[in-house]
């Protein structure tokens, strides 16, 4: 029990998940309003806008105005996701509120590769090398690499540890080659294929063979495993978790409707509370975001403690 | 890691807790053709039906034609629930086709139990005494203790171990007046408060406390912690868990409307098989199951792992 953290970073992403894939329509305001609330619930880091294309994600059109809008609250990190230079460009160009860094996400699956970006994995790291290049052009510190599909692909089925290994050391080489220096490797379980047992194997490993780099892990809970892969996690030491409020977004290309995304935050919360381990998140402020984020969407999120509520009687 | 089991009895409970709940109307054949479906997914375990007043639950006034109709499969356990003697009347018609032994259960809260069972645990311990008696008379044996609100009470909030170890306490002791030998203890999380951390501190008091019984734990997932505890427990090496297929049913009394209940029999077993452990339960056909459960009742039940679909690409 002796590795079991005494501080986790919840690393929200409720805002920027939530809004590429929600239908919509849901007004800059609303979008703002989301993310004021959870700079008030004791979170450290939220990811608050996809500075991508409008054609492609119409949800995120009005990204810039939503950023100017936000509040900046002291202690919290504020990021953006980008894809491409033009990307780079409107998240540099708020600075005074986002923390831009770089990150290299490969993945782990061929075919989800090509599914989820147009390409292999081959020409992806190509991509990779360019983006690079942009990132130092721009004086922007690469500091995370990412392995998308490392816990199994709903197109090819398994994945294997080194399959997810060879995906990080393809962004640690390109890293390498840029001068970076990488502090942070994220394992995204883009499919859902997370098990406390898978999480235990890929963590194992990729502490084996980067034991200085910081693991985050990004886990979806659409077979059900999402919070047990946590505590295996936990278990083993890991610190920072991605996760949405509310269990906001999912991932368009998972291949399978109707599945659910990311783990919730306030149910990562919960679990870490109970074991000891502190979050700084005020739970009972969290559950009334995630209440709040239902009423922006319209309709139920998949959230399971949203609907009982905490343990207050 | 030692600690984990080999093989994990999957207590399926579907049939009973949902079909005791749902608005119905569910015809007997349907009814039947569950429990038939259930019988050849492999699970060793069925809690088929309650033999309860029809007036307090319509859903199972016909339990008797269900438990006529039902095919019994060698090597499966059959057994029900009753309250009453004239329930267990009822349950000792059927002894071709069921498992009857007697349990004695009572509650760790006091508020838990006056709302469940409308009267006080001390009025509630006279009752397991007439219950015993009963038992005793009718050559049933005693064979397993129960401890409802085990995990902590929406009504009155914390439930301490001691609680929860008095409460078994109090059931041993009649079994023990009454020359029965307890096999069993079930730890029943009746409102949706397990966490891995409660689950490890339970467990470690009840091992401690009565080394030689088998501990079953009856685990709900109404905060989402359902399967991160089952995880929890199979560490410390507990083999054996009530759940329903496609999370059918929940408890009426939890005082938290909308929420859901117990954890859902093939998350269950994916955690296992992912683990190592064998259930003997054919995952696929479980996972069938669970969606003709959904068409019996008509509406979507809560299992993720349903909505998803297993790692079959």
């Amino acid at each position: 029990m002796s590795d079991i953290p005494k501080k986790v970073h919840i690393r929200e992403e409720g805002p920027r998940e939530g809004f590429q894939i929600e239908p919509g329509p849901i007004s800059t305001a609303d979008k703002i309003a989301l993310i004021d609330a959870l700079s008030d619930t004791g979170v450290d880091h939220i990811q608050t806008v996809s500075f991508v294309n409008p054609k492609a994600v119409p949800g995120w059109a009005d990204a810039d105005a939503v950023v100017r809008g936000m509040k900046k609250k002291d202690g919290v990190e504020y990021t953006a996701l980008w894809f491409n230079e033009q990307g780079l460009q409107r998240a540099l160009a708020h600075q005074d509120k986002l923390h831009v860094t770089g990150a290299l996400i490969g993945s782990a699956s061929d075919v989800f590769c090509r599914k989820n970006l147009n390409r292999s994995i081959a020409e992806h790291t190509e991509v990779m090398r360019k983006q690079a290049a942009s990132l130092v052009a721009n004086a922007v510190p690469i500091r995370r690499v990412g392995v998308m599909a490392a816990f199994g692909c709903n197109y090819s089925g398994e994945v294997s540890v080194q399959q997810a290994l060879e995906a990080a050391e393809t962004g640690m080489s390109i890293a390498r080659e840029a001068g970076a220096r990488i502090e942070e490797i994220t394992l995204a379980d883009s499919m859902g294929w997370c098990t406390p047992a898978r999480t235990e194997r890929l963590v194992g490993a990729f502490r084996e063979r980067w034991p200085e780099v910081e693991l985050i892990l990004h886990l979806h809970d659409t077979r059900g495993m999402g919070v047990a892969s946590a505590h295996a996690a936990l278990r083993m030491g890991v610190t920072s978790f991605d996760s949405t409020v509310a269990g906001l977004g999912g991932c368009p290309f998972a291949g399978r409707p109707g599945a659910t995304g990311n783990i919730a935050s306030e149910e990562l919360v919960l679990l870490c509370h109970e074991m000891g381990i502190e979050t700084g998140v005020d739970l009972e402020a969290l559950i009334e975001v995630g209440r709040m984020a239902e009423r922006l969407v319209g309709h139920p999120l998949p959230s399971t403690l949203l609907r009982s509520g905490s343990y207050q009687t």
